[in-house]
């Protein structure tokens, strides 16, 4: 098959690379329906963790189960599933407290490269979870979306304790953030406060139920979201970029008491003790246990109440994921949806 | 009157003050029933933070009001009362979610200097809670604790999110931290680790409610910790130091998904980002709203349900509390009582 492997910065190629089989009994094998490039996949795409050595690239995915290893007992060839970017046990202690994060037998899916036909996904029974039905064309950026921007943004707005009639504000306006916009309407946000500059990324937002649309940044940013809150700053803040700027602004913008959930990988960020405690915000964030939340969310898109999909504002071949890097790195695309 | 006030690193002095009067029409002043030496008067006392110009010192009381300015409505002239370190109106957004700690009115009660016989209390109805009846002299002492550091002990076991059937760590073992074992007892906590190379301290955590000591620190510290919770860390870890040391013991400590509630006020903390975003631990703490938990607190002192007055184990006349601190600095006391 072929796939896409980054070589270095912002050399990205679609080239011939194995075709994935059964390692381990617990794997199972899925024909993609659809995959798509991460806001993470251009950290190292800008030169940023570079790997020193050519990296098949991709960990977002939804398709068709082909085959599974002799020990898998609850996923079936045929069925249509989707999984997060870590394969996880989910049946240890970690995994039932909803951190399947961090289950002690993690495994990173994306090591088998999503951007790709086919992929391989370890401990199938407790990382996949197979749809009712099998998805409609235009449900399966949905069901995509679910894999990891949705989850994630779900996942931010759940760390920072989102429940009706909070204000809520979202650093980021990449598809995270906007996932997180929909993640805080559906969650019964009263008020979605979404830090946007960028027109087609602030419509969406709207869509997506922000009542409020914040252009300023730093410490404008912040009182301008001081003055949308009588002065206290919002309940709840999601941060979806991961940068000092933004770590700062989210927890600078949120009231004595209130949560910051953070989902933006976080590169070069050092806090200050000092300054967490007077703010006495709740932190809390990291890599999304997203299989937590895949089955509610697998039932939201099945019963059309949410359309996540809308975050691929690009549709291209998997051929021409060198152009799907391009314009998410340029900012031309939210997010790009590639197909097999 | 005569009352603390601290000149210089290891220099406080016991002498002449102003009586303190009614200033604002919502003060009260109380005469006290004791007062003491706290963990944090001890960072000025060691030349941290020490105050430019000679300060009154002491920010813990309870006692009798004396008087009332005229704009008092429910706090009344013989009342016994007790207050937090941090005066709060108690009636405003933050305040009634639990925040009083950043209530936009905050005074701080300790500039009046509480270690002295009288003292004046800012927002005295949203500040001061009442006793239900005079306590006997052998309950002052518990009391005089929930001013200070068991609210502070039990809103770093709330902010740990401590709960029935968890596994608790206890970071510091000065009188918060053993407040903090108290609280996780109350509680519900399954099983409390008191971190503790003290002997009488590590005494009075297992009367408090500790299962286990860890004597261990740093790296063997962990280790410990997660020797003793199957590998994983603790659900619940309280930080009662401040310190960079203190701080990554007690994130480190706990495990994915758990929560730190750090009260120590924190101290030249640095923390990475990257870590924090990896361990996806909970994180939250500051300066205790100690007026939340006051009534519950005081009911459970009338009640004799907890005796937080063990904590002090040395008892002054107000006259000598130069030796309170310094008891305390060389750690011959865990915390001195002073009786004007």
């Amino acid at each position: 098959m072929r796939g896409a492997v980054l070589y270095g910065p912002r050399d990205v190629r679609f080239e011939e690379r194995a075709d994935p089989t059964i390692v381990e009994p617990t794997d199972a094998i899925l024909k993609l329906s659809a995959t798509c490039v991460c806001g993470s996949d251009l950290w190292p795409y800008r030169g940023i963790d570079t790997p020193t050595q050519p990296t098949p690239m991709g960990h977002e995915y939804c398709g068709t189960v082909e085959e599974v290893g002799a020990a898998v007992r609850t996923i079936e060839r045929g069925q249509f599933v989707v999984g997060s970017f870590f394969a996880s046990d989910n049946t240890c202690e970690i995994c039932r407290a909803g951190y399947q994060s961090r289950c002690p037998h993690l495994q990173y899916v994306g090591a088998g490269g999503a951007q790709a036909p086919y992929l391989r996904v370890p401990l199938a029974d407790g990382t996949l979870v197979a749809a009712r039905d099998r998805p409609a064309a235009r449900e399966v950026p949905s069901y995509l979306a679910a894999s990891d921007v949705l989850g994630t943004g779900w996942f931010a707005a759940d760390a920072a304790a989102v429940s009706p009639g909070k204000t809520v504000a979202v650093v980021g306006d990449g598809a995270v953030g906007l996932c997180a916009v929909l993640a805080a309407k559906q969650l019964g946000a009263e008020r979605i406060i979404a830090m946007s500059r960028h027109p087609a990324r602030q419509k969406l937002a709207r869509e997506f139920g922000a009542t409020d649309i914040v252009t300023e940044r730093g410490d404008d940013g912040i009182a301008r979201i001081k003055e949308l809150t009588s002065g206290l700053g919002a309940h709840s803040v999601v941060e979806a970029v991961g940068n000092q700027d933004s770590m700062l602004q989210a927890i600078r913008s949120t009231r004595p008491g209130g949560h910051v959930g953070f989902v933006g990988v976080s590169h070069g960020v050092e806090l200050s003790g000092q300054e967490l405690f007077y703010s006495e915000i709740h932190l809390h964030g990291g890599p999304a246990p997203v299989r937590r939340f895949l089955p509610k969310l697998m039932e939201l898109i099945a019963a059309g109440k949410i359309d996540p999909g809308k975050v691929f504002d690009l549709t291209l071949p998997l051929a021409e994921v060198a152009e799907g890097y391009r314009a998410m790195d340029e900012r031309r695309a939210i997010k790009a949806l590639l197909l097999p």
